[in-house]
């Protein structure tokens, strides 16, 4: 057990140095990245595709998609009109900071404002792994139940936003989506929260707005390739 | 990462060699131990408290469930009527085969016939750890979508059945439960697959069908404890 302990403190302060170095590429860049991170079928994707339709004309984005096996995420991301890499992590179960220092360089992450980055389906491992990210976002769809917070208390404590994705289910179980916000402030206080559904549109506003916000405290771009 | 892989097989092959401990502990006694994985609030809970209802009279049966924190599951299940022990596992992704051989002789689990382990809710890591179970079950809910099990292929690939669960939201979505039959045996052949729904009971018999095969075609029971 001491032996996977350390292990694993080996692998986190390797990936917080190269996580380090990604955010000084971004911010140096005047990219904000944003870390989504759910359980798989939460709704990252949707959040992605209706993103990017809302960045059409106000922000350049780019998204960033993991998954075990498949580029049907990247596939449908590009279908919604931004460039998209997927990054395919075999039997690993979370994205880490190489996976995205091997990407910011690319030319479609290059001129861009805004950087989504999807990660792998999983409420619990993404979660201990900074990617250089300006923030992170916490999915919770409304049939994964509101208890979640509590029984997965790492994601919603690291997280900046939870988003109470599905809300149009909502009626379909006992989920209370109040009682799913004191559940998340009951550990984690200062967590903000955003009600939406990507298939009816209601609360994407207030997700925009989020969005707007974070990429208005951004410092004015340095450093641009050309 | 050779340093990672090589740390990864060693945890896996001690996790193999108490398996098999853990398996012979449950075969002397003629316990059918079965694996329930899925997303978090893919529905594990309810299966469990549904086939706890049903075992009542039939089959002495008891209740493993893993979460990183609470005991919620633990309670909801012996209100449904059978013994049930939380495991919590901190920032652990997944049961192991240690945590059930640490509980296999407790006085809950002695005189059973069934077990149920429902592991923590993560749709990767718990696949590649063996618990000594007679057979892995996954759960695939409905609002998770289709092509799942394309895109976390590994669970599906060493599961004997996939329960498609919440089949009452059919219709919410562009969920296709012949779509995901056939993207779970496009990676999986000889999958078993099941269509229930714990809140209309649609499909429980199927369910309990399936437990009630792999209970007869158990060794009668050779030990005892009195």
């Amino acid at each position: 057990m001491t032996m996977k302990i350390t292990f694993e403190k080996k692998v986190l302060s390797k990936n917080d140095r190269i996580a380090a170095e990604v955010r000084r590429h971004l911010t140096t860049r005047g990219i904000v990245a944003v870390n989504l991170i759910g359980s798989p079928g939460s709704g990252k994707t949707s959040l992605v595709e209706r993103t990017a339709a809302w960045c059409h004309g106000r922000f350049a984005t780019a998204a960033l998609t993991g998954d075990q096996a498949t580029r049907h995420d990247a596939d449908r991301i590009e279908r919604a009109g931004i460039p998209a890499i997927q990054i395919t992590t075999g039997n690993e179960c979370h994205l880490n900071a190489q996976r995205i220092l091997d990407c910011v360089s690319r030319d479609e992450l290059w001129d861009i404002e805004l950087l989504l980055i999807e990660n792998v389906g999983n409420l619990i491992c993404p979660a201990a792994y900074d990617l250089g990210e300006a923030a992170k976002v916490a999915l919770l769809s409304v049939p994964e139940g509101d208890d979640k917070p509590l029984k997965y208390p790492g994601l919603f404590q690291r997280a900046d936003l939870m988003v109470i994705s599905k809300i149009d289910l909502l009626g379909s179980s006992d989920f209370d989506a109040d009682r799913a916000e004191r559940n998340a402030r009951e550990i984690a206080p200062h967590i903000e929260v955003v009600r939406l559904s990507c298939r009816t549109g209601e609360g994407l506003g207030r997700w925009t707005g989020w969005l707007t916000t974070r990429l208005a405290q951004t410092a004015p771009l340095t450093a641009r390739r050309d």
